[in-house]
């Protein structure tokens, strides 16, 4: 029996305890406020409050129930354990519909059918094959990886941006700060997966998104700290970007006085991108645990210096 | 030298005229009201008026600038000559983004995303991989056959209705009236590709989807004529159906009056879905002029009887 303690403010806990408890009984399964939790050996949490997890004095394993750990990362009471996160196929998957949604309502002028539907106009738009179009993927992780290869396997021409080089079939890689303008210039629609980090804090700003070409779109399923909406927003309203689906905000929920809202071509949806199941997360943990237990090498092991 | 004439209500027309001159000088390209057309030997339509075509003595091909071929077949003064159609790769690849477009707005339920931003709500709406979702695809003839493999690529669980039985590898096949019933009830997501004939006309009607379970959704992109606009509108506001993606309709344009428009959970797009290339059509065309000539077999040959 391993004890875990599942905590955070997400919805998915709740779910993934009933599960945990349902389906692994070699897990002891504690929350937070449970009298015992604090012998837990595995901590599964989401943006745990700072100082939270130094509190369990026998945990030898962190485990994120998603994919992003910045917000582990920044625990300046972080103790010194293995941290994990969940990067499945289905995620990869949910990710990869999401962006492919994302796009082809770009490339297949839908953003504007759907803008001409409320003023009843019927205008046949342009269509151009897939082709055409040029996606831009900011991180090749393994998300980006599979986005890329979706992508590019529909038609589109892709290329992609990582701190080193990377070596994917189809897709034109760019790598570093001497590269980035190159890799920029030539991205009709750009897609930020990167993995939040001190570097990418704040990336996606004027300076950055000042340099697609003009009528780009920006597809944003990285973290909310990678945006800066007010340069977004002033992007799209001068027209030099034509819109942009945001999934990821600095603040969560949106404020719901945010500009964003209401702005014609700006798609606000509320961090749904990556649709990992709770399936998928609790059998990623468990096997984890079992890893652990066996002394086997850990999955999704993160690298605390390089930030993912 | 060939001598066809384009003619029809299109603004494709100008086009295929234009680049039919620029790069392919062994045809002799004409317009409707040019001297000379009344010769021409092959026609190049688009919803000809009728008894337009009987008006060409010459003529020994008719042949389609789409995939649709009702507009021609409907003409009571149809010379009895070959008649063509246009089915190309890129007019599959076209028609699988939309459908796969609109299939995930409602499997992502990102039509309650964007109805939700309306209300600047930020919900987390539920996400389930594509494999707890079944595509019932009414019609596998080229188009639906290539929609329902990207389907199945993609995760969903796919199924499709056809006159005769057809195999196709990861597809459940129904087919006939017998079927059509266990077809339908068991259809998440229903996709229309159907051709128009005598025995499709209006079959998008409240008897047909009244049997698809409470919740399905309906993505049309077959042919006006099969939809019966008030029916679809009556089960959306009744909440059997969530909701449509409608990309043909019975006249078009659609009249700015409809309440098609301004239905919440209805998607109007312009005829959109398929996206032939002009270049394309026009190397389709162009091929069977060579065909013709060669007498050779000719491709995409309509048969009248059966309508497509």
């Amino acid at each position: 029996m391993t004890k875990i303690v599942f905590f955070g403010d997400n919805s998915d806990i709740p779910k993934l305890v009933a599960l945990a408890r349902a389906q692994y009984p070699d897990l002891q399964v504690y929350t937070e406020d449970d009298p015992g939790a604090l012998d837990a050996e595995v901590a599964a949490c989401w943006r745990p409050e700072h100082g939270a997890l130094a509190r369990f004095p026998r945990l030898r394993l962190i485990h994120a129930i998603a994919a992003g750990v910045d917000n582990i990362l920044e625990d300046p009471m972080l103790p010194p354990l293995p941290i994990c996160r969940v990067a499945a196929p289905d995620l990869s998957a949910g990710m990869s519909e999401f962006v492919l949604w994302s796009v082809l309502l770009f490339h297949r002028n839908l953003d504007q059918v759907l803008m001409n539907q409320r003023r009843h106009h019927w205008h046949r738009v342009d269509q151009e094959p897939a082709s055409s179009r040029t996606v831009g993927i900011l991180g090749l992780g393994t998300l980006g990886t599979h986005v890329a290869r979706t992508l590019f396997h529909h038609g589109y021409r892709v290329r992609g941006w990582s701190r080193q080089p990377k070596q994917i079939a189809n897709v034109r890689s760019y790598a570093g700060a001497d590269e980035l303008d190159a890799f920029l210039a030539g991205s009709d629609i750009l897609v930020c997966l990167l993995p939040l980090t001190g570097e990418t804090q704040g990336i996606l700003d004027r300076k950055l998104l000042g340099k697609l070409p003009r009528g780009a779109a920006l597809v944003h399923c990285g973290r909310g700290g990678h945006l800066v909406s007010e340069d977004v927003l002033g992007l799209v309203r001068e027209g030099h970007l034509r819109g942009a689906v945001l999934d990821v905000f600095e603040a969560e929920p949106l404020d719901p006085a945010s500009p964003l809202w209401d702005e014609p071509n700006i798609y606000v949806t509320p961090h749904i991108a990556s649709a990992n199941s709770i399936q998928s997360i609790l059998d990623q943990i468990s096997e984890n645990v079992r890893r652990l237990h066996a002394g086997e090498a850990l999955e999704n092991r993160v690298d605390p210096q390089r930030g993912y």
